[in-house]
């Protein structure tokens, strides 16, 4: 095997009349006949190779060649033809004109052309995975992973942050998304459990006197799968003693500056905005909101508390809230049919109703219009309502209005293109509630999780009234997207245990699960936080995908399986024999 | 709280007259009325605090304040009296006088002290983990960890490797050690398999064409445990295209000397020496020599061919091995009894005897005697026997020569202080068989894995006589330890196919387990190899430690189990009922 001098996709114009050795996969081959000419690819693009009847045996061997080959080929390289220049790649001046050809591998015909446009199933590419990672879009987004891998690495070093690895064989605790069960051989009938996340082992490092803990973590999830989700998946995760919620947000932002200098070359605007939970979710129906564009949800309680549309005054004197955001000087492009869809689309979540209205030449009209005319200049007025507006209004529950608003305002902006693709907004949105209820269970968990701290001036309630405290977390949003999260941790056995008995946990029980932290807490715990970044969606972000499959190398589908090694599979008998587990009878094949 | 303006270990002369402000956790504490001095620790090392009468109110706090409690003090840094100054410390001139001091967080007296030997037993370390990792030589431990890993993020990164996940949920596979599974609650009696290293995944990489991987990859066996055995691991893991063994050798060589200069500030000799498999069995008894030191093996079946001990002749008569090694100028140190214990230990290795002599004046004396008069002479010769040297003689089949031997070699050497402890002697072992033949299952197994390429010259014993073959693969050795191994693997589907069927794999057999890997070598597949290095093992012997325990933040024990959590733990039936599983009856609890 020849040794390699060169990339493909690095001959340039700097490289003519020297001689190269280049290693690749035959991209395309066209024959003029006694003249053959071959794209070579490797992962840093391609060159134009030249067989010509100057060296007969390579062109023999040329004539041989397929798509997918693998080949050395050593050649010297030249200025193109004039008329044979492609400016749209570094390498479009010049070409190889090969000397001796060697094919290192052969290829059958491969399921899909390896291109960007490439016409082929999700499946057909997850099961030929190996292939579709050749093509040069996906070889583009997983260098971007690994670029901002990189970056990660060298900001926490270059801060004091020392990398530890914690464990993968873990206990299973009931809080939380469903676990995925490792039984154990040595006691059979015992299980670990992979981790949903380091939480506790990060804080145990923080007891164990570290510092400055981080760590870019494998978590698991046995969920089931939505798009932007994966049944393992990676967090930057942080963890630091005796800081501030503030201090622990500064060094993240510095964190996050360098990763979008390094990988976007953008110089973000520090500090980022900060918003209160409680805001986001009036402002914008949302605890992730996209602040690259306005559209804000306004509140019309006071404007129609007096009304006699029933459908409003019935939902303001239940404790409701009437609401609306504005789309401004679009109510042309939508029909009654569009608005129709949205109607029953927002019905997900819960909301009986869409009404609407446009104005125009200071005439509200649409099937409220006739409701509104006590308002009609409060509202213009409120809502700065000009020429080809159309006013958008969800009256309903809390919850209902911020979900359903929320979601046509993020939905019109896309479709109306309000932002730029290209911007990156970053956002904090601190100071959330302690505990949400839970509809599906029907109880109170933890918004965050059970080892957060309240606010300072909130840890009273919870010895009256939990659910009133808020709490010292916070998250990072981009773009509507979480992007990560974290809080200050309960340092104190006394917080902690009200903590675990606020979430209906006995005190034997809190022990049962969580026995080590709390006797952690009493052994010198210092003040801690931390947050956690998701690696997955971050990259997916940064790479301009929509799905995190694509920053991922080998992914799951959508049923948590994997088309090219057929994983999960049934096993041998004798290695649930060892495990001392069975497979329950319904389940056998 | 306050914020930390410096570290306690960094307080020097430097700091005379600032004000400070420090947290961290107290070490100790000496009352003498009026005046306490307190040990203050973090990370970076201890201060000296002092409290007086000048600030009544911290030294008031300060009679309350016990070991590991957790407090902020701010003060003032002077320098200590000339009587008080301890030279052992980097902050051992000065002390701060706290002027204000708050209590973060309290402790109730901890199991065992936090200070480098400690007596506490391994099994209360471990459930106490958090403390035990406060002690500075685990800080130290835990470090080194880490600075092993961002030395190799740096270099690899600089050399042009991708940083890339390989999946943790994987098909399991039969051959090799014990998989770890993971029942799929998707697909009920179906399981993934944690990796026991992501070797099929990262050679696909190289079919996906990204040319040069690398991963800090964890990876699990579920094997019974020895002391440098953990059910989880960490392996450095690198594959190249279009590489021969020598540049992968080389790349390799580069990575470990930039480590070496990181850690230890040593310039390693680059190449590393290299010998062949069959010159290191038969020279150091090891496929893991140690070469700080000599006493190697000596090959002596020309010398007793025509013996007439029984034992000797017998054994060269049906093929076997007479070697020996010698051990100079210390024989006086070794009574018969000391010779019997080895004698009894080598069984271990199936040796059926030690014969031994003692060489003084040019006379032998010992058990063996009485049958060497005729190979006097020549074996003095041959062995440069001078005063006071001991040989010990194993005549048997030759891997029980090897191995007894090669485990006299070693631990007489650690017993004599043969060797600087501190030396790093590192080489390759190179041209491994291609096979083994297990005596345990009674069948050929790849020596490596059944993706390593055989040496060229030998590819046509696979059509004949297979277990003749040497491959392609290499060893990293360290002081006596197996560092890492890697190969150069097979890229050819016909080659492949094989070596599975020298395996004993029917054809159908291989596609059901490595179907995803036959086709994808049949897409062009680039030559490629690589190598994986252990983590755990590196970073103990830069430690210094004798257990990878101690490079491990929250390691199990001996039974795979994790005394802090108790995982592995009984699990909610309800899991297990998501799952399909059960557990056998034998072992319900």
């Amino acid at each position: 095997m020849q040794e390699r001098t060169d990339y493909c996709g690095s001959i340039t114009e700097e490289y003519v009349g020297k001689k190269v050795s280049l290693d690749g996969w035959v991209q395309k081959r066209r024959d003029l006949g006694g003249l053959i000419f071959v794209d070579l690819r490797d992962y840093k693009g391609f060159v134009q190779l030249v067989f010509n009847t100057d060296h007969k045996e390579a062109l023999e061997t040329a004539e041989s060649l397929r798509s997918e080959y693998v080949i050395n080929v050593i050649g010297t390289v030249r200025l193109r033809d004039e008329s044979a220049i492609n400016e749209n790649i570094p390498t479009g001046k010049v070409e190889v004109v090969v000397e001796t050809v060697e094919v290192l591998n052969k290829s059958i015909t491969p399921p899909f052309e390896i291109v960007d446009d490439v016409d082929a199933s999700e499946e057909t590419k997850l099961k030929y995975r190996y292939l579709d990672l050749r093509r040069p879009e996906m070889q583009s987004a997983i260098r971007t992973r690994a670029q901002i891998k990189h970056s990660v690495h060298e900001y926490l070093y270059d801060n004091g942050f020392i990398d530890i690895e914690t464990p993968n064989l873990t206990p299973s605790t009931p809080e939380g998304a469903r676990d995925y069960l490792v039984p154990s051989r040595v006691y059979p009938g015992h299980f670990f459990a992979l981790p949903q996340s380091p939480q506790l082992f990060k804080q145990l490092l923080m007891v164990g006197g570290f510092d400055r803990y981080y760590q870019l973590a494998h978590c698991f999830r046995d969920e089931d799968l939505r798009g932007d989700r994966q049944p393992e998946f990676t967090q930057i995760d942080l963890e630091m003693s005796f800081m501030s919620a503030e201090e622990i947000q500064t060094v993240t932002e510095g964190l996050i500056a360098r990763v979008m200098k390094d990988e976007k070359g953008i110089d973000v605007k520090l500090p980022f905005p900060r918003i209160d939970w409680d805001d986001a979710m009036a402002r914008y129906g949302s605890d992730k909101p996209d602040i690259r564009f306005g559209m804000e949800l306004q509140d019309l309680n006071d404007v129609f508390k007096d009304t006699e549309f029933k459908v409003f005054k019935g939902t303001i004197d239940n404790g409701g809230q009437v609401k609306a955001i504005v789309v401004k000087n679009n109510a042309d492009k939508y029909s009654r049919k569009n608005i129709e869809e949205y109607q029953e689309y927002i019905k997900r979540f819960g909301a009986k109703g869409l009404a609407w209205l446009k104005y125009n030449d200071d005439k509200i009209t649409g099937p409220v219009a006739k409701f509104i005319t006590e308002q009609h200049d409060a509202l213009v007025e409120r809502l700065g309502l000009e020429n080809n507006d159309l006013v958008l209004f969800v009256a309903d529950k809390k919850k209902v209005v911020a979900d359903a608003l929320g979601y046509l305002r993020t939905d019109i902006a896309k479709n109306l293109n309000l932002y730029d693709p290209n911007e990156f907004a970053f956002t904090w949105v601190v100071n959330w509630p302690l505990f949400e209820y839970d509809e599906g269970i029907q109880r109170w968990t933890a918004a965050h999780h059970p080892f957060t701290m309240p606010n300072e001036e909130d840890v009273h309630y919870l010895d009256e009234d939990p659910h009133k405290a808020y709490a010292q977390s916070y998250d990072i949003v981009l773009n509507g997207y979480e992007l990560g999260g974290g809080s200050i941790r309960i340092h104190d056995y006394k917080i902690q245990e009200k903590m675990l008995k606020a979430l209906e946990f006995t005190k034997e029980k809190a022990y049962e699960q969580f026995g080590f932290l709390l006797d952690a807490l009493q052994y010198g715990c210092p003040p801690h936080g931390g947050l956690a970044i998701g690696l997955d969606r971050f990259a997916m972000l940064l790479a301009g995908k929509d799905n995190i499959r694509d920053v991922i190398a080998f992914p799951k589908n959508s049923n948590a399986t994997e088309p090219m090694t057929h994983a999960p599979r049934p096993v041998a008998d004798n290695q649930l024999v060892d495990l001392g587990i069975e497979v329950s009878k319904s389940n056998k094949e």
